[in-house]
C-alpha cells in the first residue's frame, strides 16, 4: 500500500512536472505574447570584447602597403592618378570579402586651377635692357625616382590669375595687413612685386591685401626658420638625409578663401547646375601669385636694397632682410633689375569624384556616423593625404571583414567618405554636404576627419566639438601609444597637451574646429554637425616647423613617410585603432557617447573671456550681456539635467523610444548652434559658436569680430551690430537649452 | 480496476492540467524575460472608439457659451480686453477637471500701432478758405450696445505713419501698381489724395504703391460691390437686419506686409533683444492712410470730377466713379476744395502674451502637435478670432477631461497656442517659432491652425500641404455636415469645392497656404512644419462678398455670429470636430497619417504648368528643366517607395525603431524644401513650394517670379536668377526625395 502510495506520490509528480514542463515550455505565452525577437537588438550596447578584437586587428604592415599602392603616382585631383586611386578605393570597398555593403562614386562637376605643362610659369630677373639675369627653378630638384614622375605639377599658386608682373621687388613679411601697412610707411609699393613667406596669413590673403597697394605680383617661400628649424643645405641638412624641406622644394596650395565648389555656392556642381560668372568669385588672388622654393627666395631677397626690415620679420637666410629700394641693392648684380612673373595657370571645370561605401545598421540603420577622408593630392601625397587614406582603408578592412563574416553589424549606419579636390578648397565634401543636406542634417551622428593621419610620432592631437572629449578619451586610453611600454596613447597625449578642467581637472586639450583646414569644415560650420579631427603630431619641444616640411612638395612621398614620419607605421596603427575605436563607439553605444555638460563647460569659458573682454565697454553703450549669461546658465542646467536623465535611467529595458528621444537631442545638439543668417559675409559658416573669426580671441567669434570692428571704427552702427550679434548668440545657445530640457 | 485506472487516468489528467496551468502562468519566462509592459503601448494605434467618445462630447453650446464670455469686452492686443482673455485661457486650462497637463502665458515686447484716443485721426473736406465742409466719422454707428464700448478702438491703419496730407481728391481704384500707372496718364498725381478700395492688393500695398507718383495720403473703404453683394441700406438691408455691413462699417486691419515683429526679424522680441531703428522698417506705408465707411466713401467719390474710371473700377454706388479732376466736380459742393487726412496713430513697444498649454505623450513626448489659434481681435472679435478661439476651448474641454480622468493620454505631445497680437501682422505665433526654432523643427509633427473657425455656414474649407490631404479627408468623412441629414462634411464639401486627382478621382480641393494670413505662416515658411488651416466657409452661389462682411468692423459680436453666421453654433461644432479628429489621429496614429504620393501629384502638377509656361522660353537661353523634371521624377518614386514599404511592413510587431524612423521622414518632409537663402528679400520665407508669388502662376513660386522678372526686363541677370533658383528648386525637390528612399 506505501509502495503504492508512493508510486502514486512519485508518477502524479512525474506527471505534474511533466505538465509543468509543457506549460512553461512547450505553450507560447498567446495572452501576452512571447518576446519580440528584436528586444534584445534594440537594447544592446556597445561590445567591448569586439573593440578588443577590433585593436588587435589593425595591422601597421596593412597600412603601409596600403602607402605604398596609393602613392606609385602622383594623384592630383581630376588626374589620370586621381581616377587609379578612385578604382583603388573602389576595389577595396567592394571586395566580397573585406569590403562594405555598398560603395559607389559621386561625382561633380568643379571649378578648379591649373598651370599649363607646355607653358610653365616663370619666375625671372631681369635687367633694364631686359636680359634675364635669373630665373627660377621651374621644378624641385630630384633625389629619388618619385620627383622624375612627369606627372609632378609645377609648384604654382591654383587660382592665381594668369598675367604678367613686372616691378621692384620689396618684402613683405607674411603678407597681412599689416605687413603691407608697414611696408607702405617707407615705399611707394604701386607697381612692385612683393614677396612674401608662408605663415601669418591666408595664402590668397598674400595677394589680396596687396593688390590695394598697387602691387603687381606676389612671390611667397616657405623660409627656413619656418619649417627646418633653420637648416638649409641638402648636403647633409634635409631631404633625403632628414625631414627637412630641401632648398628647392614648394609648398603649392589652394589660393581660395572659400570653401566647396567656387561657382556653385550652396549648389552641389552637376553639370547643369547654375555657376556664377567667374568674375563674381571673391576671395581668389586678384594678381598674380606664385610659389617659389628658399633657394630662389635666398637669392632674391639677401641682394634687396632699402632699410633693414624690423627683427620680426627676420629669417633663417644668413643675411639681413631688406625691405627693397623697392628693388635691388646698387651694389648687387641685380641692381636696377626687376622681378617678373609670367602666369600661364587656367581653370577649368572637371569632373571630380568622392567614393562613398557604407556599413548598413542593424537597429538604427537611419543614424549615420560619417567617417572621411580626402583623396587627392598635390603631387605623391604620402602624408597628405595618403597617410589618412592608409588608415581609413585599414579601418574598413577590419570592420569590412568582420561585417562579411557575419561577426558584427553596427547598430548605426557607418558612412565613409573618400573625398575629391579637397586641395583646391575642400570641395568633394563640401559638395556633398550641398547634396545631401536634409538628409545629413537630419540623420548624422557624428562626422569623423582623419585627413592627414600622421604629422609626426610624438602625441595625439585631437580637435572637434566638446562633446566629443569624453569618447576621444575613452579611445586614447584603450590604445597602446606607439613606440611606448605600457603608456596608452591617453596619458602620452596628457603630457604634451593638457588643460585644467573646473570638473575634471587635468586633461589632455582637445583642440577647435573653427577654421576651414580639413573637410569637417562643412559638416561642422555648413550642417552643423558633432565632429572631430584626429591624427598623430610633433613634439613641440624638438621642432618649430609651421607643418612637416615636406608638405604640398614632390618630396612627400613614401619614402620620405616611411624614413622620417612614422618609420615603421606604428603611429599610423594607434591613430586607425583610436579613431576606429572612437568610431564604433558611436555606432554601437546604446546612449550616444556624446557629452553636453562638457560643452557647458567651453561656453562658460568662451562667457568668462567676453566678460573679461568687452562688459566693461559695452556696459558703456547700454548693450546687456545678461542674455548672454543667462543664455550659458540655461545650457549648463539644462545639460546637468539631461545627464541626470541618462545616468539615473535604466535604459536597456524602458522602451527604446525612450532612449532614441535623448539621443536625438544629443545628436541634434549642435544643429541649434547652426544660424543661417549669423555670419551674412562669410559664405557658409553658420555655427555660431565655431565659425571662423578674424579677431583671435577665444571667445564667441561672431562677437568677437563685431566688437573689434566697432572698436576700431567707433560708429555707432557698428556697435548695433554688437548687440545684434550678442541677441542672435544668446538665442541660438537658449536654442540649444531648449533641445536639452525635458522634451515637453 | 476499470475504475481505479480510470481514476488514475483522470487524477493523472488533472495533475497534468495543473502542472501546464503552473507552468504556463505560475512560472515567468525567466530565459527571454517576460515581454516588457511598454510593449504594446509603442505598438498602439489610433483608437477609433476614442475618436467617437471625441465626436460625441463635441457641444455646440459649450462653444457658444464660450463665444460669449470671449467677446464681452473688446480685446485688441495688450488692451486690458486682451489680458481678460489670456485670463480666461490660463483659467480654463489649468482647471483640475477638464484642462490640460500644464499652461502658461510667454511674453514678447512687440513693436504696434495705435490711433491716439485723445486726438483721433480726422479725414475732412476742407475748402479753400479752410472751412470745412465734410468730416467723416470717427466711430462707427451704434446698433447695440457693443458699438458703445469705450474699449472699441477707432477705425484706423496700423503702421499707417502719423502725418498731415491735405490735396484733391482722386480715385485710385484697389490702389494697385498698374491703377495708379493708368491714373497717372491722365492726372498729375503730385500732391493728391487717393481714394481707393479694399481688394486686388495687400493694405500697406495701396500706399507704397501711391507714395512714388507723389501721392501725399491715401483712403480706404469697403465698397458695397465687394463686401455687400451691392446693398448699402441700413434701413433694412444691412446688420442689425443681416449679415451686411451697415454704411459706417469700417475695416480695421495692419498695414504691415511682413509677418512677426517688426523690431526684431529672426529674433524673438525679448526686453534685451536688439531691435532695428524703427526708419529701417520696410512694407509699411511710406504715407498717411486710413480707413472709412462707405457712407463717407459715397460722399466723397460721388462728387468727384475729371473724366468716368473705366467699368472694372466701378463700384456699387449709384454715381459713375471718376477719377477726379483731380479733385471734385466744378458743380460740386465741394469744388476745388482738398481732402485733408491728420493722423495721429503712434507706435509703441508693448507686452503682448501668448498663452501655452500641453498634454503631455505617453510614448513619444518628443513629438510635438501642434493646434493654435490667435486670441487678440480689433474690436469684439467674434468670428476673426473668437469663433476659433471658442472651438479651441471646446476641443480641450473635451480632450482635457479625457486626461484628466486618466481614461486617455496621447501617444505624441499635444501643444495649444494661443497666439497674441496676429491682428498686427502674426506676431505672437511668430516670435514663438523664432525662440523655439530648433526645439519646434526637430519635434513638430504637424500644425493645425483655425483662426476664424466659421465664415459661413455653407461647407468645410481646408488649406495645407499635400500630405494632409488625406487625415483631412479621414476626419471630414467622420463627422456629420450641419443641417443636412446623414451627409458627411466630407460629402457636402465634394460638392462645394473638388478637382480630379490622377491618382483619386473626384476629390475636394485642398488649398495652399502660400500666403501670410494667419498664424500658420511661421510654421510653413519659416519652420517647414506640415501645416493646415480650416474653417467653414460660404456658398459661393450666394454671395461675392470679400470676406464676411462685419470683419475687422464693431459690428463682428457675439449678436453678429449668433443670429447670422452660425445660429445654433452647429458649423462651429462640425469644426471643432473635424479638427480634432485630425488631431486625434496625429497624435495617436503609429504611422503618421501623412501621405507623401499626394504631395508627388502636386509637384507634378507645378511641374506640368511649368513646363507650359517656362520650357520653350527657357530652353531658348540654354536654361534646361531637366534637372527639375528628373527631381520632381525622383520625388515620386521615392514617396511610392515609402508607401510600399508602410503598405509592406507589420509595424506593430516590428522594433518601434522602424516606424519612428519612418515616422521621422514624414514628419521631416517639408522641412527638406527649406532653403533659408531661396528668398533673400521676403522675410522668413524659406520653403521653396509654398512661398508667396507675386507671378500668380499655379505652379514653383520662385520659378514663376523670376521668370515674370526676366520677361519684362529681358536682362541676363535676370535670366541667369531663373536659371539659379531653378538649381535652388531642383536641389531642394532632390534633397526631399533622399530623405524619402532607403535610410541608407
Amino acid at each position: 500500500m506505501i509502495t503504492q502510495v508512493l508510486i502514486g506520490i512519485l508518477s502524479g509528480a512525474a506527471i505534474l512536472t511533466a505538465g509543468i514542463l509543457i506549460g512553461h515550455y512547450g505553450i507560447s505565452q498567446s495572452s501576452s505574447g512571447a518576446p519580440p525577437s528584436w528586444l534584445k537588438d534594440v537594447a544592446k550596447d556597445v561590445d567591448e570584447s569586439l573593440i578588443e578584437k577590433f585593436l588587435s586587428e589593425v595591422d601597421n604592415i596593412q597600412i603601409q602597403e596600403n602607402l605604398r599602392e596609393l602613392t606609385k603616382v602622383p594623384h592630383m585631383a581630376t588626374t589620370a592618378g586621381d581616377e587609379q586611386t578612385v578604382q583603388f578605393m573602389l576595389k577595396r570597398w567592394q571586395d566580397p570579402e573585406t569590403g562594405l555593403d555598398q560603395a559607389w562614386r559621386e561625382e561633380y562637376m568643379v571649378y578648379l586651377s591649373f598651370p599649363d605643362p607646355k607653358n610653365p610659369n616663370k619666375v625671372t630677373v631681369v635687367s633694364p635692357s631686359d636680359t634675364v639675369l635669373h630665373t627660377a627653378r621651374e621644378k624641385e630638384k630630384s633625389y629619388t625616382p618619385d620627383q622624375d614622375d612627369p606627372e609632378v605639377v609645377q609648384p604654382y599658386a591654383a587660382y592665381s590669375p594668369a598675367g604678367h608682373a613686372k616691378g621692384k621687388l620689396v618684402y613683405a613679411n607674411q603678407g597681412k595687413p599689416s605687413d603691407y601697412q608697414l611696408l607702405n610707411q617707407t615705399i611707394d609699393l604701386r607697381g612692385t612685386v612683393a614677396i612674401t613667406r608662408y605663415g601669418g596669413a591666408g595664402r590668397a590673403a598674400k595677394a589680396i591685401n596687396a593688390a590695394p597697394y598697387g602691387v603687381l605680383g606676389v612671390l611667397v617661400y616657405t623660409d627656413p626658420l619656418d619649417i627646418n628649424d633653420g637648416l638649409m643645405s641638402d648636403i647633409d641638412e634635409t631631404y633625403p638625409h632628414s625631414w627637412y624641406l630641401p632648398p628647392s622644394g614648394v609648398e603649392r596650395g589652394s589660393f581660395n578663401t572659400h570653401y566647396g565648389d567656387l561657382l556653385t555656392p550652396y549648389l552641389a556642381a552637376k553639370e547643369e547646375t547654375y555657376r556664377i560668372p567667374a568674375e563674381n568669385i571673391t576671395g581668389i588672388p586678384p594678381i598674380p601669385i606664385q610659389p617659389i622654393g628658399f633657394e630662389d627666395a635666398y637669392t632674391l631677397i639677401c641682394e634687396l636694397g632699402g632699410e633693414a626690415a624690423p627683427a620680426a620679420w627676420q629669417g633663417a637666410f644668413n643675411c639681413t632682410y631688406n625691405f627693397g629700394g623697392p628693388g635691388f641693392k646698387s651694389t648687387s648684380y641685380f641692381n636696377n633689375s626687376d622681378v617678373k612673373l609670367d602666369i600661364f595657370n587656367h581653370e577649368e571645370v572637371k569632373n571630380s569624384s568622392n567614393v562613398m561605401g557604407v556599413i548598413r545598421g542593424s537597429v538604427e540603420p537611419d543614424r549615420y556616423v560619417i567617417y572621411g577622408n580626402h583623396r587627392d593630392s598635390w603631387v605623391h601625397g604620402a602624408i597628405d593625404p595618403s597617410s589618412g587614406t592608409s588608415v581609413m582603408l585599414e579601418l574598413t578592412r577590419v570592420l569590412g571583414s568582420l561585417v562579411q563574416q557575419g561577426k558584427w553589424r553596427p547598430r548605426r549606419s557607418m558612412i565613409f567618405g573618400s573625398w575629391g579636390a579637397e586641395e583646391f578648397g575642400l570641395i568633394g565634401s563640401a559638395e556633398y554636404t550641398e547634396q545631401y543636406f536634409a538628409k545629413l542634417s537630419e540623420r548624422t551622428v557624428a562626422y569623423v576627419n582623419v585627413d592627414i593621419a600622421v604629422f609626426a610620432n610624438a602625441t595625439l592631437r585631437a580637435s572637434g566639438m566638446p562633446s566629443v572629449q569624453n569618447i576621444l578619451f575613452a579611445a586614447a586610453k584603450q590604445v597602446d601609444a606607439p613606440g611606448l611600454d605600457s603608456t596608452s596613447v591617453y596619458d602620452n597625449w596628457v603630457r604634451y597637451a593638457n588643460r585644467t578642467s573646473p570638473a575634471l581637472g587635468i586633461i589632455p586639450r582637445v583642440g577647435y574646429l573653427s577654421g576651414a583646414g580639413s573637410d569637417y569644415a562643412a559638416f561642422v560650420h555648413y550642417l552643423g554637425i558633432t565632429s572631430m579631427d584626429i591624427s598623430y603630431t610633433y613634439d613641440r619641444t624638438k621642432t618649430n616647423a609651421r607643418i612637416y616640411p615636406a608638405y604640398h612638395t614632390a618630396y612627400d612621398t613614401f619614402d620620405y613617410a616611411s624614413r622620417f614620419i612614422d618609420p615603421g607605421f606604428v603611429s599610423h596603427q594607434a591613430i586607425a585603432r583610436t579613431a576606429g575605436n572612437v568610431l564604433i563607439r558611436l555606432a554601437d553605444s546604446l546612449v550616444l557617447p556624446l557629452n553636453c555638460s562638457d560643452y557647458a563647460e567651453i561656453l562658460e569659458d568662451y562667457l568668462g573671456t567676453a566678460m573679461t573682454l568687452y562688459e566693461h565697454q559695452l556696459r558703456a553703450r547700454n548693450i546687456s550681456m545678461e542674455p548672454l549669461k543667462r543664455a550659458v546658465a540655461s545650457f549648463r542646467s539644462a545639460a546637468a539635467h539631461l545627464d541626470r536623465v541618462i545616468r539615473t535611467s535604466d535604459l536597456a529595458n524602458e522602451t527604446p523610444l525612450k532612449v532614441r528621444r535623448i539621443n536625438d537631442q544629443l545628436m541634434l545638439l549642435d544643429r541649434a548652434f547652426l544660424d543661417p543668417l549669423a555670419f551674412p559675409n562669410k559664405h557658409a559658416y553658420r555655427h555660431v559658436i565655431w565659425a571662423s573669426s578674424d579677431a583671435g580671441k577665444p571667445t564667441f567669434p561672431g562677437l568677437a569680430d563685431a566688437f573689434a570692428t566697432a572698436e576700431s571704427s567707433g560708429q555707432s552702427r557698428h556697435w548695433d551690430k554688437v548687440h545684434y550679434h550678442l541677441s542672435v548668440l544668446s538665442q541660438a545657445i537658449e536654442g540649444a537649452a531648449h533641445t536639452l530640457v525635458d522634451v515637453i
